[in-house]
């Protein structure tokens, strides 16, 4: 391994076990001493990486969003139509909140924002664009009805998919997280969809946690 | 004042005190000592009421509780159809969360529950119980369709709630609180209204922001 691919995967490892450490303890009980015990480096090694706790929490956050929204313009790329490409947008989200920790550990330090600032707005802002160019489309593929507002909807859907996976982790340790995306689908769709589509639209929910999307 | 006033009044100057800290700060972030100068006490006193910054936090999310259930308990008693009594609760909680600084920091804690041990489940509880039978009423009474799962509605409704007022306080600060939870409820109406009522019911969100409820 060269110098640099070593401070690389340094820097790697450092992020993840702060992932670990943040979605343990949340932000404001997590020590720097712990991250260095969690992924078993130096503390020097950790300062050469990062200047503060701060600092490992933008960090932990932006390595988040680059791995959902690198994840999310894989399924824009299968070319499905806009309004199931929302739909296994939110199912894959779901799934990496339950099982890769620098997902969970970005989105719990997202939610927990208002902690420390300055704000974290760009993830939320991602997503807010992500969809209500999505909602733009399926509006024009005729999957969605022309009187929906996308700005307003995409509004409402993200910070609703934002409050589902908080509640699943609360109560289930998001083990139902699946299941709760496809019921706030099954909801959402009769005001959504375009009346005239339902019979093919009806049953995209299912797609959430059908056992090969799994 | 007798001593069991004074007493109380301590209790409950030092229960803001702490909701303004941990709405300011974050739990991790709070000290007691930032407390005991919020709510301009004694330390001794603080320790008289409060064992740990745990229990100060129980504390906080218990008074919310309180209050946010007992002007639920005044909203329900005022006998209007479950629909839009669903509606003006909504409504009546946003309001809290932008004015009431106890509300605030009881339901900041209660997101951030995961943080501290044992996870805080009875707020969310106490809602979904009672939209639950607010929706069995709903369907009774003719407002919501029957096909609608009255549980897996409830177990929809509060966490988009939820992310809903964590969203308006990233972005706003909850400046804008009032008009997403108004187009919360434009989007899920048409999906749970009865479609022979929609001339009735089209405009019940309008009573979430209309300036006299405000």
């Amino acid at each position: 391994m060269s110098p640099q691919a070593r401070a690389m995967a340094t820097r790697d490892a450092i992020v993840r076990g702060a992932a670990v450490v943040f979605e343990r303890l949340g932000y404001g009980n997590a020590s720097l001493a712990d991250v260095v015990r969690e992924a078993d480096v130096t503390k020097g090694a950790l300062y050469f990486h990062f200047g503060s706790k701060e600092e490992l929490a933008y960090a932990v956050i932006a390595e988040q969003n680059r791995i959902s929204q690198l994840s999310g313009k894989a399924i824009v790329a299968l070319g499905r139509p806009a309004l199931e490409t929302m739909i296994l947008l939110c199912a894959d989200l779901g799934r990496q909140l339950m099982h890769d920790p620098v997902v969970q550990a970005g989105i719990r330090l997202t939610t927990e924002a208002a902690s420390f600032p300055p704000t974290v707005l760009e993830p939320y802002r991602d997503w807010l664009l992500v969809f209500e160019d999505l909602i733009h489309r399926a509006i024009d593929e005729g999957d969605i009805r022309v009187d929906i507002a996308p700005d307003a909807l995409a509004r409402f859907v993200i910070p609703a998919f934002t409050g589902v996976q908080l509640v699943a982790a609360v109560f289930t340790a998001r083990q139902d997280l699946l299941t709760r995306i496809r019921e706030m689908w099954e909801i959402l769709l009769p005001s959504v969809a375009n009346e005239s589509r339902w019979g093919q639209l009806r049953a995209l929910p299912t797609l959430i946690d059908a056992p090969e999307a799994r």
